[in-house]
């Protein structure tokens, strides 16, 4: 059957496209500042596609279009396609062209294609330039067509800015601008473009509410040696906050104006711009600055990006007590399912539901840092599943539950995964838990020199797993924001390279997770996922060692556990942290119900 | 007291410099091909230094003249320098410039810098070339100075090339050669200059013995799309060596002809050449062919190198012989040295002398793989550490002896290290050995997917020490050659990465040392060392998997292992691999006495 309301959309846009000579228009799944999540606004793609799925681009021509996405979304995207004429694209399939083999195969002499570059990644950009420049082509990226289609789209996301309670800092925004601007001085920068929302609310001391889950509001920075221009909706100002950037010295622009304020610049010396964070658009306009051929771009990390990952000491004291109170509500959490399934009806979703409630009710939350992971059985296979309300698993009393969730609150953002057992398991699933366990307490046991990086420390959460010959296709660790995105760089803890990938060595005040598991298709998942502070170890001539202190303190089920997979340091590490976790958590736990659960659950094995 | 020989050398150095009008002359430490052992023929800085240390660079103007050299030989330099006028730059400390920095700071405008630029590497050459081009002076480089005031100069080392024999080669030179064209074919490279002497060796199929330890002549090879150049000097051609090179059609040219060939051939597409090992006269060679312009160099590691590095299946059965034989040298030595300490007298320099001596007893053999480092008690605690004929320590009924030593064979080079303890040792030192031998055993334990590095993996050795923050100051492991140098690449085990250093991913048939150990100064060294060998594990739907095979059988002292630090799992690596050790060994000795020894030297603990 045919899906006439897409045809038509499609249709609109082709005339668009007639009009202003464009032979193919591409819309990707992106904001403007490549954030983890897209607000409707961006949504372009769906509108003129119907796919729904978080990964994917269009390439529209007047006698063909082709959407392209990865394994996870064949199934949807073919049915979700169905009647619309666009072709279907699966990516990493054998055969399959990608976007730049179709478009270098297709493309004719001469031929135009247009997106909008802001939403387009720089390198990615540079990519099509290079493949039309090939053929005669252009590329026309100021065009974001479907605002000219798109009759009711929802407005760009605008929410107020609020401060971070001067209390919570632990440094102001002088003293942030002043150590970036000492780095852009070591790179021989003068100037400096930050588009990277959670780095800019980090130098800022603001937050934002424009992308869900992060708590970052859609803005530009750009620093030169004696102002601070800050690019903001206007009706994201309050009064306190438009106080605030007046008595701190920013010169506040409307986020519209990036554009032409960059290209009208004048540039006398170098500007520090990181080709891995800034739009197509945005480093076209960089080159068209006063002056050009004076000054260029020195691509580097943002300077940013290291020092908002090294947490200072109020910073510290904030997460490690947010941490406390989340892990609180987790062992609370887990005693309900382990004590209520198949006494009462419980599902992926609405357990999800609950333990969100349960969170929201903490004071300081402000929203979830990622929405809550709910798997049930083979489910919790699947890396990125999410139950919805419409489609998701009883949950039973037998298998596991696999529940990443975390917040973010006054204080610091959250995340943490238990895998719990519910009934009946299998002795493989209790090997695989059993050395899922011993993998993540190794690795948060780990003395190391000063200068590892997480490719040198991963191993140790690995290699219980890979001695039976078993990996989980992810990396161990990621970093996690202070009051920001529950993922941010520039360190981690992965054992494969990947070309431009920061590797940055792991340093004191530093937070990662620690989240090996095992994942079976159609049979089980398991994730366990603490999260680490780096700390301190010894200093001697041999060089300064660090170690890792947990943040979070929740029980691993026991239930799951078999003493012999292990060896007796596993033993004496989940001891001593089943031992922490009863210290830390139980004075914040008032039902005696519960707290007598969480001695047996943290008991010596 | 002036030392007038060298005082009369410098002279006439200095009147050839103003000759020639060098300002600056400069002689390092290496022969032209960058050998880990230089010939006498090299020794020019020796010769008119006097500093005999293996490391080291001096400088001559007409009124001053520099060496810089190492930590290591400090004292030593500072006592064979006394008199030459010569002044120590020491290396590394606070407040001494590096030559680069003394050359910037302190050579006049115009000046210009003499050096033979065929023992210069290309990399280091070119930071000199672009400090005099911006004093607007001068780089000589096809001048060897020493050649016209060395009266005496011992000749460039010349001694027979032989045939690898058919049946241990496993793979022909046309196979080699075809495999290394289809590598230049993907690097979009038509010629490819090879100056690395074990990669030519191994290509051709040929040895020498112009480098101590390394069997290896002196040589280039330089390969087209339809020949290939093969340089070495003419007297090295025996008949045998002769008759095979025409027959596997190589284009002999003299040794000394390279130049003027790279200067004078007709480049009609790109060249292969790796920075890294290319002189900096040959790299300029390169520049200077006909048609310049016409063609590139393409920078990128000799394909060679990770060809050799991977084994073939007769190299590896022939290798895994050897190093049992080996084995049994070293535990028959041990066992001298154990049961003969305090009742005859003995030193570190006839320990090595004899244990060279029973290798050079084994059939096949060729010579040591490096000088046997023999060193009692604190001593062992120099990593570099070598007793000579006229300075060594006794050794005596207490402490600890390190044995680092190897050799090469038809068939394959070794190289293993043992450390024996010979009478009380303290706790310490125990708890150290323990937990040495507690990191070869779980490295060479290891499961790991393919695509691991050594930086992966170098924790797994390490941690045991990391643990007591303890660190050794090395890489952890090496690669090996087939009857070639002691140390290859492109693999390695350590975990700080190096700009420019290869970090290759271990391949079955690669073989790699794996030495974790404590060095305290003045106390105790101990240094344990396996050559393993990567082989298949399983595969299945997360991957292939790989994992280690012991190719070293002999014993760890048992003397020096305590339990309590051990984990089961360690106790029984280390049971396992002492029965391994007996099951392998005991068959190769005759010997009763030393057979009973062995019995209990690898019982269960």
């Amino acid at each position: 059957m045919e899906n006439t309301k897409i045809r038509e959309r499609l249709a609109a846009l082709r005339s668009k496209m007639k009009e202003y000579g464009i032979d193919y228009y591409l819309m990707p799944t992106s904001d403007y500042h490549n954030s983890e999540y897209s607000a409707d606004f961006f949504k372009a793609r769906e509108f003129f596609t119907g796919f729904t799925g978080s990964n994917g681009t269009v390439v529209v021509a007047q006698d063909w279009a082709g959407l392209w996405t990865d394994g996870r979304y064949f199934i949807q995207a073919e049915k979700e396609l169905e009647g619309t004429g666009v072709t279907l694209y699966r990516m990493g399939n054998e055969g399959v062209p990608t976007i730049k083999e179709y478009l270098t195969e297709n493309a004719a002499s001469g031929s135009k294609i247009g997106f909008d570059g802001k939403v387009v990644p720089s390198a990615e950009g540079a990519g099509y330039e290079s493949i039309f420049a090939a053929k005669s082509g252009v590329v026309v990226y100021d065009k974001d067509l479907a605002a000219e289609v798109w009759a009711d789209r929802p407005a760009l996301p605008s929410h107020p800015l609020y401060l971070v309670p001067a209390d919570l800092c632990g440094k102001s925004f002088e003293e942030k601008l002043s150590e970036v601007r000492e780095k852009m001085e070591e790179l021989s920068a003068k100037d400096h473009l930050i588009c990277k929302l959670d780095d800019i609310m980090w130098l800022t001391n603001l937050r934002g509410n424009d992308v869900e889950c992060n708590p970052v509001a859609l803005s530009y920075a750009f620093i030169t040696p004696d102002a601070f221009h800050f690019f903001v909706q206007s009706g994201e100002m309050t009064e306190e906050v438009s106080d605030y950037c007046r008595e701190h010295g920013f010169t506040v622009h409307d986020y519209s104006e990036i554009s032409t304020f960059l290209e009208n610049y004048d540039y006398d010396g170098d500007v520090l711009v990181n080709k891995g964070n800034v739009s197509y658009a945005m480093d076209k306009a960089l080159d068209k600055g006063l002056n050009p051929g004076s000054y260029k771009k020195v691509n580097n990390f943002d300077p940013t990006e290291l020092m908002k990952a090294v947490k200072n000491e109020t910073e510290l004291k904030n997460i490690r007590e947010v941490y406390l109170k989340d892990s609180a509500v987790l062992c609370r959490f887990i005693y309900y399912v382990k004590n209520n399934v198949g006494k009462e009806p419980m599902d992926e979703y609405s357990l999800a539901m609950k333990l969100d409630d349960m969170r929201a009710q903490l004071p300081g939350f402000i929203e979830l840092s990622f929405p809550t992971i709910s798997a049930y059985g083979p489910n919790a296979a699947m890396m990125h599943y999410e139950a919805t309300r419409e489609d998701h698993a009883e949950v039973k009393a037998e298998g596991m539950l696999l529940v990443d969730s975390g917040a973010t609150y006054l204080g610091g953002t959250t995340d943490v995964t238990r895998t719990m057992v519910l009934g009946p398991i299998s002795e493989e699933v209790k090997e695989h838990y059993t050395r899922s366990c011993m993998g993540m307490l190794r690795l948060a046991a780990a003395t190391f020199l000063e200068g590892c990086t997480g490719r040198n420390l991963d191993i140790l959460a690995r290699s219980p797993l890979w001695d039976i010959e078993t990996d989980y296709k992810c990396g161990t660790g990621h970093g996690i924001g202070y009051m920001l995105n529950v993922h941010e760089g520039p360190h981690n803890i992965r054992w494969a390279m990947r070309p431009g990938l920061n590797d940055a060595a792991l340093q004191p005040g530093m937070i990662v997770s620690d989240e090996p598991g095992v994942y079976k298709e159609g049979s089980h998942g398991i994730r366990i996922e603490n999260i680490i502070e780096v700390v301190k170890a010894g200093k001697n001539t041999d060089g300064q060692f660090l170690k890792f202190a947990h943040l979070t303190y929740a029980p691993i089920d026991l239930d799951a556990i078999d003493k012999k997979y292990m060896e007796e340091r596993d033993v004496k590490l989940l001891n001593d942290y089943h031992k922490q976790v009863w210290e830390k958590v139980s004075p914040l736990i008032v039902d005696q119900e519960i707290k007598d659960w969480l001695k047996s659950a943290t008991r010596e094995i």
